[in-house]
């Protein structure tokens, strides 16, 4: 067929999350009619990425650098560790500025369905960032749902010997939430978690 | 900031229709991390587009040829255009497989409101086919809103003195459709339109 150049680049970009077949057409149309302002841009920004963007070797952030610029920041705690499933978990924590320590980025969360084991995940770096010392503590934030949990508790197990201070985020109401809305395990958590004014 | 690269592809992501901010960070997170699967067949399929993909001078379709395979095709009927305000109408038509005409893409509809006048759509070039002969037929295949509805009537008065039969498409309940959530403008033209059984 004639238009299998176009077909092949909706195809790649419906399996982008967030595109599905009809968003991936239209997105498609978008880029070939605006070759200059769009097109040519998005092409450049890929190769930079593509060739520019490695992994931490230290912590597991995408970065230009490595060690990348978390890690090497004089101005970070180098005592606390921020364990994180996802990059995406990291750039959300960043966004807050809420966090000046470090960040792990274990690359998924242990799933029995989804066949991922501890040797799937970078678990071990883990362990032997707080094995070579000034490591005091770490906080696991890593989403309330089965699978982090089972990771919360599976990490809190392998770094128990070392003694340092293990925490958790704490569960409660969003801010801005209504309280209608929610479901009864988070009501329970906040009622619980309750503090005094 | 050290992250500027991937920052920089998440703004011409976020730029594509359909992807927000949130999206388009999850995309290129998605893409730096397939670097093989995805993000280097993405960028083959852009470079593919940018180089083989151009208008066919003929009807505004977009492919590698210029007349385009739907143009040049022998077996498509050349009395009958169906004008739509963009390729992806036309694609649209395409895959339902009924119309075996040629078609024209205006590039747009008239829109007072937007300034686009119809010295920016591809209207006289529509009117040069027409005058060239061998057209017996026009299908105003436009959109029931008022953009599409003023370019219909605009082309109509601009084709009346050819004496050739113009067109548009049916009104009437969507295939699959409740009757219940249907506007009173389409319940209205759909019970005028009746068809005896």
């Amino acid at each position: 067929m004639a238009i299998s150049e176009i077909d092949k680049l909706i195809q790649i970009l419906a399996r982008l999350p967030g595109l599905g077949p009809r968003s991936a057409r239209r997105a498609a149309l978008y880029l070939i009619k605006r070759k200059e302002n769009i097109l040519h841009p998005l092409i450049e920004a890929l190769r930079m990425v593509d060739t520019a963007i490695r992994p931490c070797g230290n912590c597991g952030n995408l970065d230009v650098a490595d060690p990348c610029a978390i890690c090497t920041n004089e101005k970070r705690d180098r005592t606390k560790i921020c364990v994180v499933a996802d990059v995406s978990d990291l750039w959300a924590l960043e966004r807050t500025g809420a966090w000046r320590g470090l960040y792990h980025v274990l690359g998924g969360l242990l799933s029995a369905l989804d066949g991922i084991g501890p040797e799937h995940l970078l678990i071990s770096p883990l362990v032997r960032r707080v094995e070579e010392g000034g490591v005091t503590e770490i906080v696991l934030a890593l989403g309330a749902t089965v699978e982090g949990q089972t990771t919360a508790h599976f990490l809190a197990d392998r770094l128990l010997p070392f003694g340092i201070q293990i925490s958790r985020l704490a569960h409660g109401v969003p801010v801005g939430g209504e309280l209608d809305y929610l479901d009864d395990g988070t009501l329970i958590q906040a009622l619980e978690a309750r503090r005094s004014l």
